[in-house]
C-alpha cells in the first residue's frame, strides 16, 4: 500500500462511522439471461394497445420540471385502489424501502429499538442499522408462525419505538393470524407498521383498522404487483403522524415518470388484478407440484412465490444446479437456522414455473 | 380535542423526535398556471425527433422488473458526459438530496458538524437536522463572496466531518475563488463535497481534482441541464470514499426510466449543451437589463439563475406583484440577513424573460 492509500484508509476510518464500515453493501446476483424467479417481480409484459396508450401519456410530461411534490394525482389514485379509509392520510416513498428509512429517522434516538419477527424482510433489519437503531428479532416457530408469547415477551422487555410486521410475511409466504397480530397491537406502546407488500395476493389487509389504532401504519407497495421497475411504495396513516414523517422526505422523492406511470396503470388496474388472479392460481399448482417432489416440502403461501425445504444439506448444490440450467431462485439456506435447507422461488409465467419444477425434479433424481 | 386525539398526539410526542416535531414541512409553492421561474428549470422541450426515439426506447423498458442495482450503463454515459476521471467512482443518488443524505448518514454521530458557507443550498442545513448532526453555516461577505479568515477559523474551531461548498452558489449565483477552495481542502480534517449542480452554466469544475486530495468528493446533478422530473444526482469520488456510501444506499433507489431516459438524454448531449449555451446568453441579458431598471441591483452569476436587490423593504411586494401578474419567482427577503430585499429568479426563454422584466420595471414605476 502505498503511502497516499494509507493516508486515505486513515481518513476514511477516521469519518466513516464504525458500524458502517462493518457492513458489507448489499449486492443482487447478475440474473444476465437467466429466467428470474427470485425477486418476487410479476412475469408479465403490457398488452400492445396498453403500452400505446402509455407512451402517449409520457409524451405530455415534462421531464426538465421538478415532478409535483406532493404527487396529488397519484395520491388521489391509490387511494381508490388501495381503499385507504377517507380520514387517514398518505406518504409516497422510492420504493418501500424509503419509507422504512424515513419512519426510522423520525424516531431514531440512542437506546430505541425496532423489532419484527425473524426472518422477515431484510431491510428492517438493515435500515436500523443504517439509521443507528438497536435491531431485535424474534424468531418464528419452525412452521414460521408467530411466536405470540415470544413476540409479547420481547415487547415487554425492550419497548419497541416501532414494529413490523409482513402481512404475508416474506420469506415464508404466510399471513400470521390476524387475531394475533390484533393482540400485539393492544399491548404494543410504539408504532406497528403492517407491510403489505404482497396485499395483490393475500386480499387481507389491516387498512379498516387504522381508524381503530392510534400507533397502527400500513404499507403497500406496487412493486409485486407489476411495477417493481417504477419504485413506489405507499404508508397509511393517521394525518398527524404521517405529516410528522413528511418533515423529513426528501421534496421531490418520486420522479415525474413514476407519478405518471403509476397513475395510469392504476387507472387500468382490472389487467394487472387479472395477472394477480393468474399468479395466484399458478402458486397453488406449482405448491401441488412441489410437494410431489420427493424430498421437497413446500410451505403454503398467500404472496407470489413459494418458500420451499430441500433435503438436508443440499440447499446449495440445488440452488447452483438450477442456475447453471438457466434459472435463478433465491437462497436463503444461509441466512438463518429456521432457514436452513430453504429455497425460494417466485411464481413466474406457466412455462418457467414450469421449467423450474422439470429442472429441480431432475436435479434431485440425479442426486437419489 | 377529543380523548382518542389527545391520546394520538401523547403518542406523537413520545416516539417522533423532538428536533424532528419542532421543524416544518419543506413546503413548495403550487406554481399552476403561472410562468415557473423559481426552480432553477431548464425552459425548453424537446424536439419531435427525440421525443419519438425515447419513446420507442421507452417500449422496451420491463417496469415489472427491478432496476438495475448498480445502474450501470447509466454510470457509463455519465462517466463519458462528465468528465469523471477513470480512476474514481461514482455512486448516483434520487437527486442530489438522496446523495446528501447518504454521506451525512454515513458520519453521523454525537457531536459531529456539517459545515457551509451561508446562504447556500437549504438543504446541507436541514437533511444534517434529519441526520442529528450539527450544522454551522459561515457568512459569506457582503458581495457573496467567500469569507476565507472566516472559513478558515470555523474550520479550526469545529473540525467539520463534512464541508459543503455550491460551486457556484445558490443561491447568489456566484463562484467563490479556486485558490480560496484549494486552501480549504489543504486545511481540511473532514470531507469536502463540492457541489456542481450548476456546471453545465458555469464550465468550471474540481472533477480533475479528485485524485490529488484524499478528501474531496465532487457531486453532480442532471437536473439543472433539463432533467430535473427524472431525479437524478450522482456523486464521484475515491472508490474507497464511495463504497461506504454505497453501504447504505437503497439498492434500488434510481428507477428503471429514470435510468433509461437519463443515459438517453446524455447520449444526446449535445441538444442540452446548446440549451444551456442559450441559457447562458439569455442570463447575460437579463443580467444587463435588470441592472437597467432603477433601484434594482443584479448580483453577477454562473449559474441559470441571477439573484438581485430590490428597493428597501419592498421585496415581499414585488414578488407578490409578480405572481399577480402570472409570474413566480422566488423570495429570498426573510431567509438571511445577506438576502435582505433579495430575490431570484431562474433565466426562462427569451419569451419569459422579456415579460418578467418588462413586469418587473413596471411594479417599480408603479411604486416610485
Amino acid at each position: 500500500m502505498c503511502q497516499s492509500d494509507s493516508q486515505l484508509e486513515a481518513k476514511i476510518t477516521q469519518w466513516i462511522r464504525p458500524d458502517i464500515r462493518a457492513l458489507s453493501a448489499y449486492t443482487v446476483p447478475d440474473p444476465s439471461e437467466l429466467i428470474k424467479l427470485d425477486a418476487m417481480e410479476n412475469p408479465y409484459s403490457w398488452p400492445k394497445e396498453l403500452l400505446a396508450e402509455w407512451l402517449d401519456l409520457l409524451k405530455t410530461v415534462s421531464v426538465n420540471r421538478y415532478p409535483d411534490p406532493n404527487a396529488d394525482d397519484l395520491k388521489i389514485a391509490l387511494r381508490n385502489s388501495m381503499g385507504v379509509p377517507s380520514n387517514m392520510d398518505l406518504i409516497l416513498g422510492n420504493g418501500s424501502d424509503e419509507l422504512i428509512q424515513i419512519i426510522l429517522m423520525a424516531i431514531a434516538q440512542p437506546g430505541r429499538v425496532v423489532l419484527s419477527p425473524h426472518p422477515s424482510f431484510v431491510m428492517y433489519k438493515m435500515i436500523a442499522a443504517y439509521t443507528n437503531l438497536k435491531y431485535i428479532g424474534v424468531p418464528l416457530k419452525n412452521d414460521y408462525s408467530l411466536d405470540l408469547p415470544g413476540m409479547k415477551r420481547a415487547i415487554q422487555q425492550h419497548r419497541p419505538a416501532v414494529l413490523f410486521i409482513a402481512y404475508p410475511n416474506n420469506p415464508s409466504g404466510n399471513l400470521f393470524k390476524r387475531e394475533d397480530i390484533l393482540e400485539i397491537l393492544a399491548i404494543s406502546d410504539g408504532l406497528i407498521v403492517i407491510d403489505e407488500a404482497y396485499h395483490a395476493f393475500a386480499n387481507c389487509s389491516f387498512m379498516n383498522n387504522l381508524s381503530q389504532h392510534n400507533n397502527l401504519l400500513v404499507m403497500r407497495t406496487v412493486s409485486k404487483m407489476g411495477l417493481a421497475g417504477l419504485r413506489l411504495g405507499l404508508l397509511a396513516g393517521h394525518k398527524k403522524w404521517i405529516s410528522e414523517f413528511d418533515k423529513i422526505r426528501l421534496p421531490y422523492n418520486i420522479n415525474v415518470l413514476t407519478q405518471k406511470s403509476v397513475e395510469f396503470a392504476l387507472n387500468h388496474g382490472t389487467l394487472f388484478t387479472q395477472q394477480s388472479e393468474k399468479i395466484c392460481d399458478n402458486r397453488d399448482q406449482m405448491f401441488q407440484q412441489l410437494n410431489k417432489i420427493e424430498g421437497i416440502i413446500a410451505y403454503p403461501s398467500s404472496a407470489n412465490f413459494i418458500l420451499f425445504r430441500t433435503p438436508k444439506g443440499k440447499s446449495n448444490l440445488i440452488f447452483d444446479a438450477l442456475k447453471s440450467d438457466g434459472i435463478l431462485i433465491k437462497n436463503l439456506g444461509s441466512t438463518n437456522s429456521l432457514l436452513r435447507d430453504c429455497l425460494r422461488v417466485t411464481v413466474g409465467t406457466a412455462e418457467e414455473n414450469k421449467r423450474f419444477l422439470l429442472a429441480l425434479s431432475g436435479i434431485i433424481q440425479s442426486q437419489a
